[in-house]
């Protein structure tokens, strides 16, 4: 999704001046990716890698940490490897002291939804989105030039930071998300198996808290190993926070509970300008 | 929000043929209300109740229970109560032996947002959303079929049930949604006091699950009240949930993980569903 969106939505300026060769290990994603007009051809990874000017890799964090150093051995001189991954730390640590580590740039869009592969991807989905950017003084100069075009052509807003602090703050604005939207699925599944029809009546606010329960394992499950240490300390200040609600519930405290969600409420400014 | 798109959406259907009337403890909702075409003119609640062919509250449930029997003492011989209050058993209880019980109809439309208040109404926001009727036994034959008219005519779906059932499975399926939200929204606001700039990461993910911690305090506080057995058991599952994803997670067990999440994927058929 990732990777099929930065190429459609360069399509829009490249278009014709440009040449995408897609690399995967399912070759029914690569045949789809073709046919939506995300790729234009396909090819085994070194023969790609040993060609590209651009490399763009949207794979889960855990294969790229693995994969990152093989691309950098076998890529141009002159080449830009650019990563999609949720995670910095653990990938920026995989190519700390790589001879090519100037080839690399470490991004991060700020963007997505709860679906995946090709079909998911569409051309305005970085579109005015947050680019992060880390440890730029790493990256070469052509690299970074190359890189900013690119994420100028896409209108993405480049925003730089650490890679720990990048991996701490998403624990708390997305791997935390994510979690409290896998449980509340599993939650209610669970309740569902003793009573009948308890769906009927979900309405658009389940829908909201619930989707994110869609995302991929396959995907998700890497962020969250990688990211094992911040995440647990969002999901210990979240399970704290639901138990002083739960409190305030058993006691029938409704000053208390009117006072909790005013302060939840202050949430307003945040998610209004997130677009 | 509710009401008010009821006037509107009625409006579509019956305009010229209906005049509605505003009763508010709020003045300056009823002046919006007016500007936006939703009530013609306002009175004080005696006046409206004794006039009124139809009578359509949406207040906050504790202050439902407590006016509902003073309005069907008011109301006239045929007239329609209907109120839209979220949680149903302890509405129903209090009018269950009224002498004018058959005036009224126990009724919850599924749909809403966030937001609350006349400019949040809006013509389609019942449209093709399910009505839930409760007691329908209890309510006289006219008012039912005034009832049902004004649903065809909102292009609802009904759905009857008892309020028991209704209460249950509202805690799951909206209730607790409610509070994984606001609870998400202080712990990531707690995190933010001591580090700086981490709201500049949050994409629609975290929009998506933390999107009803915008809730009305005033709204929710009384519906968790009235609904407190039953949403402390579905608290009580969901922080069961998180704590079994934690203890996958402090294993490093990444199989486990994608079997927790694999399971939560299920949700998707019933997610897709909900418009």
């Amino acid at each position: 999704m990732i990777s099929g969106s930065f190429s459609l939505g360069l399509k829009k300026t490249y278009e014709g001046a440009m040449h995408v060769c897609g690399v995967d290990k399912d070759e029914e994603a690569l045949k789809k990716a073709k046919a939506l007009g995300i790729i234009h051809n396909i090819k085994p990874m070194a023969e790609a890698v040993a060609e590209a000017d651009v490399i763009a890799i949207g794979i889960p964090v855990d294969a790229l940490s693995l994969l990152l150093p093989e691309i950098l051995d076998n890529c141009q001189k002159d080449a830009v490897v650019i990563d999609f991954g949720s995670t910095k730390k653990a990938i920026c640590a995989s190519v700390a002291d790589h001879p090519k580590r100037v080839n690399f740039v470490a991004a991060h869009p700020i963007a997505g939804t709860e679906y995946s592969g090709p079909e998911a991807a569409f051309a305005s989905l970085l579109e005015e989105k947050v680019m992060i950017l880390c440890e730029e003084e790493k990256s070469g100069k052509a690299q970074l030039e190359l890189f900013n075009e690119l994420c100028w052509m896409l209108e993405m807003r480049i925003s730089k930071m650490d890679p720990a602090e990048h991996d701490l703050h998403l624990a708390f604005v997305s791997h935390l998300s994510h979690v409290s939207s896998f449980a509340l699925s599993q939650a209610v599944m669970e309740k569902e198996k003793s009573e009948e029809h308890i769906f009927d009546m979900a309405g658009s606010g389940f829908a909201s808290t619930a989707r994110l329960a869609k995302s991929s394992p396959e995907m998700w499950s890497p962020i969250f190993m990688q990211n094992k240490e911040h995440l647990l300390e969002g999901l210990s200040a979240y399970i704290d926070q639901l138990n002083d609600f739960k409190v305030l519930l058993e006691n029938g405290d409704e000053e208390g509970l009117k006072s909790y969600m005013q302060g939840a409420n202050k949430i307003k400014d945040i998610v209004d300008k997130i677009n």
